[in-house]
């Protein structure tokens, strides 16, 4: 498309994307917006080098190769911060530029906020089944190697308390938790030589792994070797809610009244919202937060909605789009609690009650990010924030509309 | 755990790791062993920098800190090819050497393999829904942007035609492929321009995308830009059946009796299965195989399976694994359809008869890739091969049990 609008001219057109979901995951009640620092950080690193440039020779023509050599973005991005709720028709991302410079964000841009908003909406929903009980995710093994730095940070945003991915916490400066896995008491002559090895090396503060071989006796073989002082066990298999019980009721008889009960072991929101009265302190998830449970994909699509100030959109069928470059706002009661979302034109904007917020703000002007984007500390206060002010039905774990519903006031 | 195991001695002790799957996901007939190649390309780059070492201080103890500093693999590797089918308890990798070089590996090779594999399993359903038209992978934008490259060489390795994504053409190899976007159309002022556009800087042989508006309106608007040999019309939306045939027969009136119909839009195996009857020549195929098709990860775990010649296997609850070092083979009929996935400990291997096929081959040895290796185009012979073999009944897209029965001997 960019070799072909170099051709006919069309490349300097003024053009607007916008990136937006047209649904919700089937039967979620809200989107989490996450990706966007990520994005913005690719944004400055996407470039095409010398081995890229040779792997396009015969591919594109000589026009198309000397654009990309010099590609770098100048236009503007505005768009939902991270931490901010989204419904369908949310405009989560605007992209001004020329045609040529905006449409080859599109897969960038695109495959951040998918993955990153998928992992951010489920998480969102464990961290609300979870109360006030801390998540640690461990989900890493499981999703591709750099998706689970992605996920990792993600799942922090949406308010886990920590992650085992430890270039997450180099990175992006997410606390690092972590717990031994069976190999390590599997490697050692018995359960006792195991749990005595790892309190030496990391101290009585530190999480035994007690079900590889009869859970009962793992919990007094913990606790006699490293005193009714240890830190925490860990379960990961069986039948979490009894077990949690019956470990609890063992601990406390052996004077082990702080020592913690961490569980782990294919959970997901569902799974952590049964555990709500059992007596367990945190959760270990895996698979279903770095699978975004059961969507693994936001589904956002990349849109044009306006050229040279004309707003455009496709007609036929049932995958149709509002043209025009757009803007939002999200009303709410006077106690706060978010009505609706209304999506406008830029120019037609409605009136802003009191208790009404505007949604999108400057990302980056002329290329480069605006001073002092919101930080990852920021997008977790900021999701908590907007989590107080959805009607209660929309927390509900259960399938159903979105929260509140998206308005087009010209449509 | 590696820290720990430094301090007490057992870090040396002499390990193998197996990478199984415990299960097939829900109702699927057959795995397809993917990421092998990037997992021991992984390797070679496993290497822990300034950057990583001194994010870690204060996090781990300096005897740790020197060990990463140093960490190289130098055990032995081996298991089932890129290509290769795999069911329930297939020995996929079996990774001999300390137990600390071993097991900072587990993440490393779990995430390749549960990813790669699990794009894979999914591509090849599709594959086989499609016979013999070839499949467009074009679902980068809605996954992670890097397991967007790798998911274009596992869909390719599973027998995908082409791929949109250029990395994964420079990368490995994979041909590419794309279209223009709606994008295309609404930046100029009508069809009509957008097409002349796109014929005179890409010729006749390219592919025109008519559904922005009418698609009827749209075919003939192509024909009239390009001429009777035009390459192919794409069509994104509606009823793909019923609009393949209408543009078949419009096409065929207009006399562009060679031009081809892509076909795309939220496709997944069933939907290419049942556009079997219709006039589709090739499919374009986005978020389904990018995401697994429901199955997003392959849930292959990494378990110590012996120490020091000693078998060992975690023995509570319903997570049971089984312990020794094991290889396997697969016996077949004289007409060569598969019959049993056999899983033996090593040093009991049962007879081996004429139509049987011996599955792990060394993959590594002192640490190094061994020479020759299979190629991507390999492991797609190898996959070709290997579906010829199941039964019919496991190439079946509906749920079901394993295509074969997984035994072991000694169990």
């Amino acid at each position: 498309m960019v070799a072909a609008s170099l051709a006919d001219g069309t490349a300097e057109r003024e053009c607007v994307f916008e990136l937006f979901a047209r649904r919700l995951p089937d039967g979620r009640r809200y989107g989490v917006v996450a990706g966007t620092g990520r994005a913005l950080d690719a944004l400055r690193d996407f470039r095409f080098g010398d081995a890229e440039l040779a792997s396009l020779q015969g591919k594109l023509d000589d026009r198309m190769i000397a654009w990309l050599a010099d590609y770098r973005f100048s236009g503007d991005i505005d768009g939902y911060p991270e931490g901010e709720l989204y419904f369908p028709g949310s405009p989560i991302l605007t992209v001004t530029g020329t045609f040529a410079d905006a449409v080859v964000l599109e897969t960038l841009f695109l495959s951040i906020l998918n993955h990153d908003s998928a992992i951010a909406s489920a998480a969102a929903r464990m961290v609300t089944a979870a109360g006030n009980r801390p998540l640690i995710e461990m989900g890493s093994r499981r999703t591709h190697e750099e998706a689970a730095v992605a996920s990792a940070r993600a799942a922090y945003l949406a308010g886990f308390a920590t992650t085992s991915n430890l270039e997450a916490g180099r990175r992006y400066g997410v606390p690092c938790a972590g717990t031994a896995a069976h190999a390590w008491i599997l490697l050692h002559d018995d359960e006792e030589s195991a749990f005595k090895a790892q309190v030496e090396a990391l101290g009585t503060d530190t999480t035994l792994l007690v079900d590889t071989y009869d859970i009962r006796q793992g919990i007094d073989r913990a606790i006699a070797a490293a005193g009714p002082g240890l830190g925490a066990i860990r379960i990961d298999s069986g039948d979490l809610g009894v077990l949690a019980h019956q470990a609890r009721e063992q601990l406390d008889s052996l004077g082990a009244t702080g020592t913690k009960i961490v569980l782990s072991g294919d959970l997901d929101e569902y799974a952590i919202a049964s555990l709500r009265a059992e007596p367990v302190d945190v959760y270990g998830v895996g698979t279903s937060v770095v699978t975004g449970s059961g969507a693994p994909t936001a589904g956002m699509v990349y849109k044009l909605v306006e050229v040279d100030g004309r707003p455009v959109a496709k007609r036929s069928s049932s995958k149709e789009s509002r043209g025009g470059r757009k803007s939002a706002l999200r009303r709410h009661k006077p106690t706060g609690t978010a009505v609706e979302e209304v999506v406008h034109l830029v120019g037609h904007t409605p009136d802003l009650g009191p208790d009404d917020r505007v949604l999108p703000v400057p990302l980056a002007r002329g290329g480069e990010p605006v001073p002092g984007l919101p930080t990852l500390a920021d997008a977790r206060d900021r999701l908590r924030a907007a989590l107080v002010s959805v009607p209660w039905e929309g927390l509900k774990l259960s399938r159903g509309e979105p929260a509140i519903p998206t308005v087009f006031p010209e449509a």
